[in-house]
This record gives C-alpha cells, sequence and structure tokens, in this order.
C-alpha cells in the first residue's frame, strides 16, 4: 500500500501474527534499506516486500503535453503553469538495485504487481530464498505467473482497493469480482492461492477459505489503524460511508486503480483514453493535489479504497489482524 | 431468466426442493396463465414468479433513428432494411392485468427487477399473500426496498449474468463484486438477503452464508440443464472456457445486463450512450441477430452469463440442485 504506510504498519501486522508488507515502489534503494532495517530491528517474524515489476515507457511528449492541455481549466483555477511542473516521484519497477537489497535483508516473502520481474532478476530473488507471490486478475494471468515461477498466486478480484495487478491484457472487462475469480484461479492453478478485494473482517476470510483461498490479503481495512501514514483528508472520506464510493480510475498513474471518486474522476473520467502511459500520469495531477491538499480539498487526492471498507477500524493494526483471524 | 426458460425449469427446481422462478418480462398475461398451470399442475411446491418493474419511457425517435444510423453497417452486411424493422416483444412493466394473474395463481414468492411497482399493484401482490423480493446493487436500493414493503432482498453483485437491477443510479461505477456488497447490505437491512452473482457451486454457497446470506440466488449454473431452453449457440458459448468472457453491455436492451461478448459488444460497446432507453433498444439489434443466427453466427445474439460458468453442467435440473444444497 504504497503512499499510505511504511514500515510501522508492516512491524505491527507481522508481530502480531499476520504477515507485514513494506510497499516498495516509491523507495528508492536507501528508503528501503532504512524501513528493512526498522523492521529487523523491531521483530524476528516474517515479512513481506512488495515491488511493481511494469516496463518504464518511452516518453510520448506530444501525449503528455495533450493531457496538461485537456486539465489546463484546473491549471487555471489553482494558478499553476503547467510548463513548470516538476519531475514527481514516478514508481520505478523492480530492478538490480533492488535485487541487492532483497539479497542483503532476504525477506521471507516478495510479491510482485503487474507480473514478474525479467528472469535473471526473478532468479536472484528466488535464490534469496524469497517464497514469491504474483498477483493475478484473471485466470490467463495466474496460469502465467505459475508457469514461470511464482510460489502462490494473490487472486485479487475487482473490489480490492489501489492498482489492479491487471498485465496480460489491457481491457477492464476481463476483471472479475472476487467471487467468481477466487474459485476460478484456485481450480486452474496448483501453487496456492490468497484472495484480495472486499475482504473486511472474519466473515470474508471464511468466506473466502470457503471459496479455495490458502490465505487472504487485506488492504483497506488497515488503512485507519495509527500505523497507517493515511493522510487526514484520505482518512475523513473513509469514514463517511455516504462518501465513500469507489471507481478504477487511471488518472493518478496511468493503470487502473480503485480509489474513492474525487472531483478530478468525477470530472474527467475516471477512465479516460487520453491519460499518459503509466506512470507518468502522477506528474499532471501532483500540483493540483498539493495545492488542493492546502486548502483542505480531497477532489485531486489519491484516495485509494476497495469497494467493503465496512472493516475500517481506528483501531491498532494488532487488534484488527487478531479480528481477521479469529 | 427471460429468454432461456420456462416453466419446465422452474418445475424442477421446485421439485428438487429449491424455489423455481418462472420469468415474466417477456409473457402475455395469457402465457403467463399457461406457464404457471403447468407449474401448477406438476408441483405443489412453492415457486416464485419474477417481473420487470421499469417505467415505459416515452418514445424518442430522434434517438431511435440515430441508432439505427449507427448500426448502418450491420443492416448493409446483412441486406436488412432498418426502415422496415417490425417492433420486437418489448419487455414489459408489470401491470395490472399481471396482478390479476397473481392473484389468480397465488404463488409464493414474487420477485422485481428495477424497484418496485407502484404502491397500488405492490399492495395487490402483498394481500394475494406472496413472499416479495426486491433486487438490489447498492446498499441504498437494499434500504429503500426494505422501506416500501419488500420481505427479502436479493444482493445482486456484479458477477451477475443477465440485467443488473439497478434501479436508484444510471452510474455503473456503483455497482460492486458480490465480496463486497452482500456483507454490507446484510449489515445494512433487517429483512433477508439472498445472495446472487458469481456462485457456481455449493462452495459458492457456503462463501454467501458467510457474508450473510439467507439463501442464494443462481442463474448461470444451470443454463445447461436439458430443462433450460438456452439455444444452441448459446449452449455451445458456455461450454467454452476460452471464450466465455464476459461485460456488461447496454446494447441488448438498453439497461445494462451480463453477457458472453459478443461481435456487436467488441465493436460498439460494451456500453454506448447512444442507445435507445430500456426495453427499445432490442428492436434494433433483433433482427441482426436472426440473421446471423440464420448463419450460425451468434455475434449478435443475447449470450447472458455471469463471470462463473464453472458451474454450468449438463444434467438435469434437481442434480444440479441438490449439488448446490449439498
Amino acid at each position: 500500500m504504497a503512499g499510505v504506510q511504511d514500515s510501522a504498519l508492516a512491524i505491527a501486522v507481522s508481530k502480531a501474527g499476520g504477515l507485514g508488507s513494506l510497499p516498495c515502489a516509491m523507495l528508492s534503494p536507501e528508503a528501503m534499506r532504512k524501513e528493512l532495517e526498522a523492521i529487523r530491528s523491531a521483530t524476528d517474524r516474517p515479512f513481506n516486500v512488495n515491488f511493481f515489476c511494469h516496463t518504464t515507457p518511452e516518453p510520448d511528449p506530444a501525449r503528455e503535453k495533450a493531457w496538461l492541455a485537456a486539465l489546463s481549466r484546473y491549471y487555471e483555477e489553482y494558478e499553476i503553469d503547467p510548463d513548470a511542473i516538476p519531475a514527481s516521484l514516478e514508481r520505478a519497477p523492480f530492478s538490480a538495485e533492488a535485487a541487492d537489497v532483497v539479497e542483503e535483508f532476504r525477506p521471507a516473502v516478495v510479491s510482485f504487481h503487474f507480473g514478474l520481474p525479467p528472469a535473471p532478476l526473478l532468479a536472484r530473488v528466488k535464490a534469496a530464498g524469497a517464497f514469491v507471490l504474483g498477483c493475478a486478475t484473471t485466470v490467463a494471468e495466474a496460469q502465467w505467473l505459475e508457469a514461470r515461477g511464482a510460489d502462490a498466486v494473490v487472486a485479487q478480484g475487482l473490489e480490492a482497493g489501489g492498482h489492479r495487478g491487471i498485465f496480460l491484457s489491457g481491457d477492464l472487462t476481463t476483471q472479475s469480482g472476487t467471487f467468481a475469480l477466487l474459485p476460478q484461479v484456485a481450480s486452474a492453478v496448483e501453487i496456492p492461492v490468497i484472495a484480495a478485494g472486499g475482504i473486511a473482517d472474519a466473515s470474508g476470510v471464511c468466506a473466502a477459505i470457503a471459496l479455495g483461498a490458502a490465505a487472504v490479503q487485506v488492504g483497506t481495512a488497515y488503512l485507519l489503524c495509527p500505523e497507517a501514514t493515511t493522510s487526514a483528508l484520505h482518512r475523513a472520506a473513509l469514514k463517511n460511508a455516504a462518501t465513500r464510493h469507489t471507481a478504477v480510475t487511471n488518472l493518478i498513474s496511468g493503470r487502473p486503480a480503485r480509489g474513492i471518486m474525487n472531483r478530478l474522476m468525477r470530472e474527467m473520467g475516471p477512465i479516460n483514453s487520453a491519460v499518459p502511459a503509466f506512470p507518468r500520469a502522477a506528474r499532471a495531477i501532483a500540483p493540483l493535489r498539493a495545492k488542493a491538499e492546502g486548502r483542505g480539498d480531497d477532489g485531486f487526492s489519491t484516495l485509494w479504497c476497495g469497494q467493503n471498507a465496512s472493516g475500517c477500524q481506528e483501531v491498532p493494526a494488532a487488534a484488527l489482524t487478531r479480528m481477521l483471524a479469529d
């Protein structure tokens, strides 16, 4: 959950008997080391380190310029010069430098989003002893991941918050709800299946196990925990059942991801075909978000959230983990 | 499941201990009587009678003409004169004549799609002793149905095949997967909740019960039963796991409904904002479907199917019902 957590949430979950996870897509190798040292010094329990493994697209100045023009009314409203927007922190794919960090810290589990890294990098992760998870949003993706060496697969239902793991297709009609995806993935692969999407409480865990899951991955429910770094605006949106209507949008990063509907999504999308390729789309929105958030307005904010936020509780992550496990 | 079943499937399911259902949206009162007499003469078990309760839209000749023009290349390909397309059998809303039939046959259960009928008609159904089901695709719809007298609510997840019951909004981003919708509806209403969408086998039933369902509604799994009237082309599509990719489309009727992707959906949609209002959109497609099907081509066919067709089996409906219940 890049952007809403760091090592503190991972530590709390792992200490409580869950598998805490550190999102690394937005961390430099130095920042990763710092976070991993924090985890190692806090607990001997296993934890997961998560990476994105997209291919960085070639720059496409014409497309990016057209997108800035499409957003011009917002830049005018917020008095932003679109020609002076700095490069933003881009989500980076798993790299040789990240593999160095994995070899240094030897986490029990390494998970990947958007497929798997190139074979030589994946081999380094496996040689470092990591149990490797891949994320599948279709049966075909699950079979692809199994064939290429994933040790388990996360079946990510359409209910899930944040980035869709979709990588074999760009067609969003291929995306299934957890109730349909999970049992079909469990039938199609031999490796264990971890259910994600819509799981908010212990009864959700029971239901996922009934549908063939060996384990569950829960994100949204942790967003209000004190250990999460969820922003105040994001927390406020999550607490309001009336406004936490979500949609899958590509406006924030260029790839489809589920978040709470904001002004930008209502007015421009939520899916807009003019958006620059992932992860370059983030740059155009960053200054709008910053200015709006400065006024207490979440109209351009990244408010990742799944379709079932009913499990969000302002309790320590350890308590939430125990509630899910019980 | 209008179009793919009549009394035969309802009889087989009710005799096996399930609650068989007769879809009436495409039946005249005379045809309803004939089907209901068939059920009554075959079994004393309870059954359900299902109606649509949309508001029939005013004619919009300009919109319909523009839509015919948008489809002109298909009419040329199939040598159809778009000015000579006859009126097609329209899906009709629940009416005073239908209430007469309900009073005559007094079915144990009456279910409605797209909200509830006007209060005086609903009162007649309840006075006839029917237990009334409404279909909800959001928490707000479930609360609306409960407040207006539904005795139970069907929580229809986005995985479900056929028409989405959505009626309080036209915004498809409000539509949730079963895993997210079901527990949130179960928490929000006092009346029993029936889960629909993605339930293909007994483990799906267990999962739905874990998430708060009092019962389940299963459609897709019955489509290959000998008692269903599913067409040969539809059966062939259902049997092919590689091609039974579904999408929610408004091309067939004007309202969003989930079916197997066909040529029309790929080329025109699957959601197209120029489609005439429900149910008038059906007329434009009917002659294309007829001509294409005459050539063994399902490119324009109505191939309703949910996202989990893994439970479809060519077994008698009684056997399937027992498998689901076990």
